[in-house]
């Protein structure tokens, strides 16, 4: 059984103490244990990082970038491993786990840019013979916390713009995914990155604790469901540091009446159960605009789904892998079941669903609910399964309010062919990340990426130009020099 | 006696229940009171300031930024009185106090550029045919609450940007100098402000602690004393909102040996003696880098101190007024006793200062202690009085440790002709506005003002660029349109 | 008779010399005539700007914004002053001038963010120890050459930003229209304008080539038509100067088979026919897609051109005033005539209309041809007057390459509700400026002003954005301060 | 004798007709020729380049940078090849070869952030419920015509913007120093650039007057001497070009009396015969303030150009090369012939200077001229040599209006260490590019390369920044969608 430690100041550390069994959900079995770091292992990294911090904050905007170009030819170089290893341990399909890895790929690439992202403003005679100007400088210290369900990507979005910003960084990935992150720290310091500037934790809540709490930390980004994005924030709030931590989400396409349905069916279907719906961007709820459009819909989507095929990951050509563990996927049938006595109509039964050759994996069919309403479980919560949600709206105001109305606001998309209904939805619906024919509209690397409501505590999002303002803080420097006649003579500066 | 109450949806509002004396601090003596808002008040405020936000988002940043135009000549025109109002609440030198306007007039012309700061990120062609953009939406209903020793400038820094923004504001300024920023919220309306959209509150703690819990009020804006910056921090973020809270000062300036002596001295009498030294970024230590510096420097500023005229700030003569109350110019003397105890060395006395014709005035003299240490309570805490304490270092690098390791980190200043002791002193200093040779660096509108450490709690400062994203949600747009022939037919759009 | 001279240094200045007369459209009669600059008058009008650029180029920028929040005062102050004065010059229709001088001041409101706008970039450590920024410095003396059509505002887009950005300008306005430009120079002196910053100088061809050839000239914005504009680039570029030459038009609106077409007519009625036509953003080409919505069109425009009301500009009850000259009101008539010649159905004739009260204006009415072919001279040629031709085309790429094989690329327009029809459009369309059912596509102030192809001769637009880089010049500062052993000791730099 | 020809559509073209030979001029010999093509050939390039521009252009901008990254790797794994080319054909030693690649590279980097710097503004709600952005749209077919002296870097300082812009190039390198840019011209196809999108000839006048006539050509960015870049401005602005040409130099370096001597002189000796004073970043004069200043800078100089090693620059431990020509040579000893006769004090003469093993290499040792005045010819002139003179003046104004009264404005530097002076020099010196104790003031590849007065011709300067505005055009869009109840119904685009 492999031992999965942490990375400390450059070095592989096994810390003593707790362990945790790393699975692969499309086997149902276990080769792997994860250790848990216990308060003093992330001292340790905390210090590592305080010790690497003054080096670092004093190397060039540029050289730091150069580190990030290095790291994006490695990983493209050993894209396959990466997407064994995600697939290994999150379940996904490979090509899946391709896509996601380019999405992280993305961010390095955008970290490549810190010489121009980190240019402050500068003001010659901001008065009579003053200049001023604005410097980010990084903050010191700072965390990353990151997720289960893109374990390479996620990661990805945080720490390279820490580091090219000029901070130094403890980073503490799912502990059931845990392998990928700790390649792809080796990778880093392969490409260059010194000692202490990336330090990789594995743990639980005794590590995030110890994040939260340490006065060397001075900021922590989080991905995760909104009960601990809201206790991150509020604790590390507390403790004094910059937070942002991202919650969950309950995405809603509109599918207007005008909208080419073919595009739409095929849109929905990838964006409700790629990745067997465990993506904070997946749709989870399609509401159609009349009734005409709804029918087609969910015609349209039934259809399509008796083409999914599910089954293990490491098989390209299946479309959904397992869910990450057998306690989740008991909960989403779970939430079937409710759907189902609440009276929604389930149109595509996925519960019973079993992989041949994978007995014990953690696999689940996909469903479609039809006639649901906005006060169903199934509705209300993020599910983070293979579950669709079709709600039928008389117009447009109507959907867009049930939009308005739930507690969270991620990310939401709208079908249509037309110019009005697409400028009223993007500018009236309260949600961070809005697609017009485009299901899942995760901004590119150079945008940012954040929702709103609860699916966001902090003032800024994550990755792109936001994360240069989150991970540098301001300050303003005004400067005169008083005149002594420097300029007449050629002896001004020797006292007499 | 005049009392003065609230101002919402555009009318005055007379509040019942509790209020408080407001005192002129020149005389001693009283001539108005001020409502204090209980939180049915309060929340009659959000409420107006909701309803007036549907529209107020929709009207053009450049229809906005209009209102500000007209409400610059409106400041300029009402100069006087605002002046006026100025000096008979809060006690400062009228032309202390048009100097206060001014940097108020500059936030409302910085505002004017809404239509520039507003601008999002247009990526054509993000993807193949697909586009993407950024929208900085305004977050709704936001508080301003703010402290007696700018009490015409201080709102002026958050409520014009809040609302070219598109946002609606709840401002509760300090019920101890209530008067000017009601004036200015007239004048605001009479400049075309829509009504709802600026709303007034005088109050207390039931004032603010409503405004940190209502749900509908989405961000906090404040400047105030540490420990209470830090308390409507969390209160606030713990309550969903996004919260920026300015606290207190220990300004340190550093005067190098090489520093052109004359101008560090008087730079330095302004700068901790103006306004009485109540100013978050007023100079209280001065560090002298070798002993002949230091001597230099205490005797030019004995020197000069002598000539500081104190009385009412009525009368243009004067340099400086009053306290702002008894009770604060107590707490100040005592400051000043304590320095003693310690075993400071108290060069200038100025406790027993008293003004003939005012004797009922909060009056006090300028004070300058020599050879202060560290451990001194008179060094660690902020006094935000007319206390000034010169402290003694072998090296720059002493000096700048010195300031590195007090709790805060606001304002910091360096005297020399050097420019490579500049450039290291503002590159290390933890301090987030620095000056060289500039005794008092507040940034211009167009930059954005907060400090490091405990001066400041957030993510963001305030006014310049850092307010438009302070007062606005990233809200990105990814757009695809479907091909469905329309290049090549007349009459694509029209179904069969 | 009224003789109007120049404002050099701030002083009303005659010269000696030619002078040619002014006319006032709607009568035909002349009360004023303008001097012609000679050779010397223009070159002392440079002189007076070159000795006042030192001291301006050192004020701050916010000072120079100052000028500009004063101005607008003005400007709005004296509306109805500057709209008659355009009127009774040019021949608009007053508040057709109130919307020109609305436009105009937008660019004064823009030049008061001088200070956000001329803000360079600053990279901390861009080496080791290593900063470097950029400045943008003001040229010098630059000169401003603009038309008879819109004599209030295409001078604003131009001094303003051009003395905000530090310049000393020499403006020549067009010799027919003089007074209304003369009367804002008088009102931004009375803002604050130092003399010798703003010159005015009245002239012909002799005071261009003075201002193309003067070695002392740095820049020269032009506004015009196309053999001007070229002829003015190429002297002005051969003389070392900078050089934006923005020349003729052929603005074409595409109206698609989905359009409003209710909309579409009235917003074709105004933008073909507005100030008569002579603006170089007007439409002159409507291309209808199919021939159905080529039908509708034509009965439209028909039925709504009967309702146009021409007649004198100081009546706001009229639609449309006269042409600027006889002259040129003969030219117009004359294409007509030519268009008939040629076989286009002339739908609508305003060739015989009459004034009734003013017999001797050189008045117009409207003109609607259909059936228009690319061939046509009324269609290849810009024609400055109150005619609108109709094409009909068979699909938007049809559309698409009338507009794009055109020799002009100054503003287009689309009408549709389609989506894809308008990304397509706008990604595809040669042409500058772009509206989605907006037939004016004029940029705001805060975004820049500029066709493609032979509409504009030079690299910048004019205004907004592009006004500062065209204003100004780049200046690359990189610096290092090396050690002396600055942070040690006390005495570093007293020399043994 | 290899034979060097063209590449055209991703393919190797011999041209037939006229040949020029390629020398080595460390040996004097010559094993390569290189052809020059005649007009059919550009024309040939040109029509490649049309034909790759409509795909290219709507290839999103991150793929266009991706190849900047692949070229980015490729550069470095050839960097030994490509500097052996280098010195080979212009004689530069090995390891300036290679700083100059790193530069070169550094603008590749650059061009890496092409999804950044594209991005173009977007305002919500302009006006009522009117949307508008810029597009920043490649201009089409742009040629780069580039000098000997740096054959590796300033191609790359054009080509990979222009090309991240989406635009295709045709490049004319220099005819002397061919080798280098085929070869990287074939790694960046080998990167994945498109046929067609950069294409390669060789030639000289013919060629370069087919570049600047052709119509297809948008724009043109050259680098070389000032009469060539102005009739290249001239030639290419006359017939509709963007043009940027930039041209010779003068650089001065003043040294102020508290300088850092030996820094001083350690630093003018790399700038002034560095790359055999082949530079037009290099330091051809400096100006001592004060005659103690003067006589240690001049003993300082001589003493440490005994110790330049001169001799073949394949051989790392020599510090200066041979210069390209035997024609040049020449030149630059007339040069220092006339200083002599002129009256200059020749302090070190490296006229006689020959190498000995390579007898025939187009050698000459450095020069040192002082007691030089403004009226003599190697004062005055661009010696493109290793010759440095010294000026004395009296004061920092003197010498200032030395620079500031010359021909050339290209670069500059001070050495000092004062703050004041530092500043008012930057402030006021008429230079594009300063250096603070920075001898060769090259902005870094994230800002822009340009100089002042004769050194540049036309608007913006090279790479950086401006660098995407010279290769782009501005698209405004101005977007309304008219209301038609489409969030009221659900059946609204469907007509009746």
């Amino acid at each position: 059984m492999t031992v999965i430690g942490h990375i400390i100041n450059g070095e592989q550390v096994n810390s003593h103490g707790r362990t945790q069994a790393v699975f692969n959900p499309a086997t149902g079995s276990s080769e792997r244990s994860v250790q848990l770091a216990d308060a003093d292992t992330v001292s340790q990294a905390i210090s590592a990082a305080s010790a690497a911090f003054p080096a670092w904050r004093n190397t060039p905007p540029l050289k730091r970038a150069r580190v990030m170009y290095r790291l994006k030819e490695l990983l493209e170089r050993h894209a396959d491993k990466i997407c064994e290893l995600v697939t290994d341990e999150h379940g996904k399909v490979l090509n899946d786990a391709m896509g996601e890895l380019q999405r992280g790929i993305e961010n390095v690439e955008y970290a490549t840019a810190a010489p121009e992202l980190l240019k402050g403003e500068h003001s010659k005679n901001a008065g009579p013979a003053i200049d001023a100007w604005s410097e980010f400088q990084p903050l010191g210290v700072v965390a990353a916390i990151t997720p289960f369900n893109f374990p390479a990507m996620v990661p990805l979005w945080m720490w390279p713009m820490a580091v090219v910003c000029g901070n130094c960084v403890v980073l503490k990935p799912s502990e059931r995914a845990p392998s990928v992150v700790k390649f792809i720290v080796e990778l880093a310091h392969e490409a260059g990155l010194p000692k202490g500037v990336l330090n990789l934790i594995n743990g639980d809540k005794e590590a995030v604790d110890t994040l939260l709490t340490d006065q060397r930390v001075q900021a922590v980004s989080f991905v995760g469901s909104t009960p601990i994005a809201e206790y991150v924030y509020q604790e590390g709030s507390r403790h004094g540091k910059r937070v942002q931590a991202l919650g969950g989400a309950k995405n809603h396409a509109i599918v207007m009446p005008d909208a080419d349905m073919e595009n739409a069916v095929s849109s929905l279907i990838g964006a409700a159960f790629g990745s067997c719906g465990e993506r904070c961007m997946a749709i989870s709820v399609a509401v159609a605009v009349g009734g005409a459009a709804a029918d087609q819909l969910v015609a349209g989507l039934s259809a399509a789904m008796t083409k999914i095929k599910t089954g293990t990951g490491r098989d390209n050509s299946n479309d959904m892998g397992p869910l990450i563990t057998s306690a989740h996927r008991d909960k989403v049938r779970q939430f079937v079941d409710d759907g189902v006595s609440e009276g929604a109509t389930l149109v595509v039964d996925g519960r019973a669903l079993s992989v041949a050759d994978h007995p014990d994996g953690f696999f689940m069919g996909p469903c479609l609910f039809d006639h649901v309403t906005p006060s169903m479980r199934i509705y209300r919560e993020e599910i983070f399964g293979p579950v669709l949600c079709v709600l039928r709206a008389e117009s447009l105001e109507e959907a867009m309010n049930l939009i308005n109305d739930h507690e969270f606001g991620n990310g939401t998309c709208i079908f249509t062919r037309d110019g009005e209904a697409a400028r009223y939805f993007s500018d009236h619906i309260l949600v961070g990340m809005v697609g017009v024919n485009v299901p899942l509209p995760v901004p590119m690397a150079f945008h940012s990426f954040g929702g709103w409501k609860r699916s966001l505590f902090g003032d800024l999002s994550a990755y792109g130009p936001d994360a240069v303002r989150f991970y540098t803080r301001r300050k303003t420097i005004t400067q005169r020099w008083p005149s002594s006649g420097v300029r007449e003579g050629a002896q001004f500066t020797f006292p007499s």
